[in-house]
């Protein structure tokens, strides 16, 4: 079983994947592996390669598919008994109770999320909707992480286009950090803060780099990424899960067309999505605002940012906004 | 002049290094950049590819050197001016005044922290100590960060031996959560965190990797990284400006085997360290306890660590440290 492991300093959790426990000769040098078509246990005819789906989008049971979401063949975190809390000393400790999957976007190995037609990546969102809301009825679980790494700089292990998502028994760090700032925002103004940064972005202009109807993309004001950006629904939201029907197509659009823009100036980036929804059990809607961290990898992490937790961005936000601007429309590839 | 920039949700600060600006041409793949010895501006004969040094151990002023610490010719934060405040509409930002330093840690350009003799990784250390010394005497800063990245992968731009230092008009967010923690634990348990933590390992033993006279190096019990080491004094000391000359040698013996023991185990791998010393100027010295984060790069941060600031951790630190420990003593290299 996996343990979920707090620092007693700084109350950072940690996963120790003790079931991957790793020796010193596992550490190979990072490569890209080469996987054939053949080898990708992603590619259609090869479903019993992986374990059997949660959710499947597109045909029949067993005919063609479009998007499919499967068990992790080797999950971070276990949906077998109870969240446990155990001390050890001075330090605490609770079993790794939580599910890890991945999402299968398409059947076409070498299609990507930037290229496919907006109606297929609109499919890729209402499968992350559909799982979280089957998650959000497990009473252990607290946060369903929804990401993407594309490329192997990015970590992605697997060339198929996959997202991922990982169902945790405690908020994660860093929307603990949101959920408070939110709260000290909303206590001291009476409105939503990411509504405040939506309304003032759309004001100013020089960060926004794409508008759908509902939806904005902006390069944030404190990037801490070249060509980071930040999408979010235009009126206040605080799920996910509420996306409506006829919203889809317009944020499909829109992850497309930036996920197509950065693949013109840069060919194809490596980069990390992360989906910052409002925790499952959220009673109180008012505060938080859903949004998409599209973090495209560009400069490696060091030293300085491991250490202080401070970003160095050699790119000014508005200057990434402004070649993403004038990357222009990218064609629909038409549907097949 | 750079700017920091404060993220309105998290006050994450930023520095957006406006004088690096990048456009997408600039960022290239990422290629270990081929250097011979002529080209490094670091080695012996070529001081006057650097700009004058700050700082300088053995040798007369002309003269060979052991360790040179100079202003970094691309500096992240300039020392001009004064800190100004500005908002920007709900934006909140700074001057970037502060100061980016370069220790080049020897003259040969092949050697390393793990491989050089003890007394002169100890040059070292008293390098880093002399600089924070020196730096604490500008009142328009408020934190000197002390960090290394060795190999490409960690974000090293350069082969020669060298760590950085970053000083900052404000306090990085990782110390002020590590403040904030000891504060809290402190006024529970009236004692110092980290004391409570080294005494804790100590008496266990199974995350103890190394301990000379005074120091230990343990692989913390929420390892965020696989064989991740944290290096501490056993006695209380806030600062690591207060190192006493007896003290640089066994804290130089226990850094230079906990660097040649990863080396042993992974062939010289990418590493980064950063140094948490107190705050300069921190007045209550009772709740902070400086220690070293060294952390080798054998695994990739991904879109759930960068989207949740949890980390996955394959290795169980017992089981590092095990390793760590069976890895054995590396000779010392004979002085020259």
């Amino acid at each position: 079983m996996p343990e979920l492991r707090k620092d007693p300093v700084v109350e950072r959790w940690v996963v120790i994947a003790t079931e991957r426990a790793r020796r010193p000769m596992d550490f190979v040098p990072e490569t890209v592996a080469a996987r054939g078509l053949e080898g990708c246990p992603f590619c259609p005819g090869h479903e019993d390669r992986t374990p059997p789906e949660v959710y499947r989008s597109g045909g029949s049971e067993d005919g063609p598919w479009s998007v499919r979401v499967v068990p992790n063949k080797f999950p971070a975190l276990h949906l077998d008994g109870e969240v446990q809390a155990v001390g050890e000393g001075i330090y605490d400790r609770i079993d790794g109770v939580g599910t890890h999957e991945v999402v299968i976007e398409t059947p076409d190995h070498f299609a990507g999320l930037g290229t496919l037609p907006a109606a297929h990546v609109g499919e890729v969102l209402v499968a992350y909707r559909e799982r979280l809301l089957a998650l959000r009825k497990d009473p252990r679980l607290e946060y369903v992480l929804i990401f993407k790494n594309h490329g192997v700089a990015a970590g992605a292990s697997l060339e198929h286009p996959h997202s991922q998502l990982i169902a945790t028994p405690i908020l994660p760090e860093l929307v603990v950090e949101e959920l408070e700032g939110a709260v000290r925002y909303f206590r001291m103004k009476e409105r939503c803060v990411w509504c405040d940064i939506v309304r003032q972005e759309r004001r100013d202009g020089a960060r926004l780099v794409l508008e759908e109807e509902g939806f904005v993309a902006v390069a944030p004001y404190a990037s801490r990424f070249p060509y980071e950006l930040c999408v979010l629904p235009t009126t206040h939201r605080a799920s996910f899960e509420s996306l409506l029907p006829d919203e889809v197509d317009a944020l499909a659009r829109l992850l497309r067309e930036a996920i197509g823009r950065l693949a013109r100036l840069f060919g194809d980036p490596p980069y990390n999505f992360a989906l910052h929804t409002a925790p499952l059990r959220e009673t109180d809607p008012e505060h938080f605002h859903w949004h998409l961290e599209l973090m495209p990898k560009l400069t490696r992490l060091a030293g300085f940012e491991l250490g202080s937790g401070f970003f160095i961005n050699p790119t000014p936000p508005e200057d990434a906004a402004r070649f993403l601007r004038q990357a222009g429309r990218s064609p629909e590839r038409a549907p097949a």
